[in-house]
C-alpha cells in the first residue's frame, strides 16, 4: 500500500501550493445561523480554481513529479471534477495530461477538460474497462497515473482546505465543535481529518453522502470497507463511488464520527438555498453537507460548525430543477 | 447641499464597519484573462451580507446615528438592494426601520425586508409619490431618511469596497490600470472614486450602465447632470435611476473616465458567464461591469483590471432566461 499521509504532509502541501491554489473565504449567513441555532461557517470550494476542491490535490500531486515524470505526463480517469483539476494543474505546470472519459460524458465537462489542453481518450462504459485503458496508456508512455482519492499526495492536497479553515477561525478567535464534509471516495474527508483534530481535538467530523450511496457511513459502522449496490440513480453524480478508498478509509476510520446521509430532495433544496441566500452556484454533490445542516433541526444549536461546499460544476438543467422543480 | 465626503471619510468608515461588513475576496479567472488578454480581478459584492454592496453604506450611515435618532428609527425608499441593506443594518443595530416600497414590488424582495424585521409601507406607483410618503413618515416619527446614494455616509460606506481592493492588490504587489464599476445613482462609484486615485493616481475608472439608461455616461460628457428618458425597459432593474445623484456626481465628474454602456443581451451573457465560470449568482444590474469587460475585445490587453460585481439578488426566472434563453 502507498504511504499513509499525516498532518505534516498536509502542512507541507499547503506551503507548496500557496499562491497557486485559491484561498477561499469562510462565509457566514445570518439566516443559516437562525435556522440551525448554531454559529455556522461555510467554506465555498466551488470558488476554487476549476470550480471544486479537486484542484488542490491535483496540483499538489503534479508539482511533486520529477523531471523525467513531467516529461512523460500524467493519466487520470474521471468525467468530472478530478479531470478538470488535473487538466488545469497540468496546464499550469506544463505537463501533458491524458484523461480517460466515458463517451457519454456531458459535453460541458469534456469541453472544460479540452480547454486546459488535456488529451481526452474516450471509452464505452458498456463494454470497456477504464482502469485497463489508463493502465495501458501509462505503460506505453511512462505516464504517471493520478488516482482521484487513493493517492497520498492528492489526500494531502485536499487537506489544505482544513489548514485555511484553522487559520480563518483562529483569525477571529473562534473554536470548532463540528465539521460536515461532502464525501465520495473520501480523499477530501481524509485530508481534513488529518488536520482538524490537531487543532481542535474535540471537534466532531461527519462525512455526508447521498441516501442509498452511503458506503462511507456503512463502512464506518462496520469498521471495514463496504460498497454501494449501484453507482447511478442520485443527482449527486460527483460523489458516487464504488466504496471508500483504501488510504482515505485508513485515516478516516479512526477519526470520523457517524456518517450522515441526505435525500436528493434535500440536496436540491440546499442547492436552491445556496443560490438565493448565499449567491453561490453549488452542484448537488457539493451541497450534501449543507443539506445535512439545513436538516439538523436545531440539534446542534449553540455549536460552532463548519460546512464544506465542495464544488459548483452544475448544468443549467439541474439548476433549473433545483430552483423551479 | 450635504457635506461632500473625502478620502478620510472612507477610511474612517472602513474602521467603523470592520468585523461587521464582510470582506469579500478578490477573485481571478484564467478564462477571463484569456478572453481579455488582461490580468483581471473580480470583487464579488454579491457575496456581501444581503447580497449586495448596499449593506456597506447602510451600516456606515446607521451606526453613526446618535441615541435620540436611533430611538426614532430610519426611513428608506427602495424596492431592492438598498431596502435589504437598511433592513439588515437596522436589525443588527437594534434600530427600527420603515421601508417605502411599491405595492407591485417582487414578493421575494418584500419578504427579505420583512425578515429583517423592518416595517413596510406600500404605495401605488401610478398615483402616489414615495418621497412625499417618506417625508411624512419622517415628520411624524422624527425618523431619519437614508437616501440610497445622495448621502455622504452612504457614499463613504460604499467606498470601503475600494479600501479592500487596495489592500488585496497590495498583498500581492499588484498595481491597477483600470477599474469598472456598475453605476446607478453613482454612490458606489463615488465611494470608489474617493479611494482609488489616492493609491493608483493613473488608474482609469469607468462607470458602466445599461444602454438607453446611460445618464451617468451622458452627464460626464455634458459635464452636468442629465437624466434618462424612461425608468423601465431594461433587465438591470437595480441600477435604473432618474439621473446622477448630486453628491456622487460632484465627486465623479472630476475623476471618472468616459462611461460605458452595455446591452441587455450582453448583460444576460455576463450573468451566464458568472454562473458557469465563476460559480457566482449575479443579478443583471450587478453584471454590467463584467459585461463591458467581456465585450472589451482585447482593447485593454496587458493591463491589470478590477471589475466590480455589485449584487446577486436575481429571481429564478431571470436566471433561467440568462442560462437557457
Amino acid at each position: 500500500m502507498e504511504l499513509l499521509p499525516g498532518y505534516t504532509h498536509v502542512t507541507k502541501a499547503a506551503e507548496r501550493i500557496a499562491g497557486i491554489v485559491r484561498k477561499t473565504p469562510l462565509l457566514t449567513s445570518a439566516i443559516l445561523d437562525e435556522i440551525t441555532g448554531a454559529r455556522v461557517f461555510l467554506k465555498p470550494e466551488n470558488l476554487q480554481i476549476t470550480g471544486s476542491f479537486k484542484f488542490r490535490g491535483a496540483y499538489n500531486a503534479l508539482c511533486q513529479l520529477n523531471d523525467k515524470q513531467r516529461k512523460c505526463g500524467v493519466v487520470a480517469c474521471s468525467s468530472g471534477n478530478h479531470a478538470q483539476g488535473i487538466g488545469e494543474a497540468a496546464r499550469l505546470l506544463g505537463i501533458s495530461a491524458t484523461i480517460v472519459m466515458p463517451t457519454d460524458a456531458p459535453q460541458i465537462k469534456s469541453e472544460r477538460v479540452k480547454r486546459s489542453g488535456a488529451r481526452i481518450v474516450t471509452y464505452d462504459r458498456s463494454h470497456e474497462d477504464r482502469d485497463k485503458i489508463a493502465g495501458r496508456l501509462c505503460e506505453e508512455s511512462g505516464a504517471v497515473f493520478i488516482h482521484p482519492y487513493n493517492n497520498s499526495h492528492v489526500i494531502a492536497g485536499q487537506g489544505t482546505v482544513a489548514c485555511e479553515i484553522v487559520e480563518q477561525l483562529s483569525d477571529i478567535d473562534c473554536g470548532l465543535n463540528r465539521l460536515l464534509v461532502c464525501t465520495g471516495g473520501g480523499g477530501l474527508t481524509a485530508g481534513i481529518a488529518l488536520v482538524i483534530p490537531h487543532h481542535f481535538p474535540k471537534a466532531i467530523i461527519h462525512s455526508v453522502e447521498p441516501e442509498g450511496f452511503d458506503d462511507y457511513s456503512r463502512s464506518l459502522e462496520a469498521n471495514k470497507r463496504v460498497g454501494n449496490q449501484q453507482l447511478t440513480g442520485s443527482v449527486c453524480d460527483a460523489i458516487l463511488t464504488e466504496k471508500p478508498g483504501k488510504l482515505s478509509f485508513e485515516i478516516n476510520r479512526n477519526i470520523l464520527a457517524e456518517g450522515l446521509a441526505v435525500s436528493d430532495e434535500d440536496v436540491l433544496n440546499a442547492v436552491k438555498f445556496a443560490f438565493h441566500e448565499l449567491k453561490l452556484v453549488v452542484e448537488p454533490g457539493g451541497a450534501v453537507a449543507l443539506a445535512a445542516l439545513l436538516n439538523s433541526n436545531k440539534s446542534w444549536a449553540g455549536e460552532t460548525i463548519v460546512c464544506i461546499i465542495s464544488g459548483g460544476n452544475i448544468d443549467s438543467e439541474v439548476m433549473a430543477r433545483a430552483l423551479c422543480g
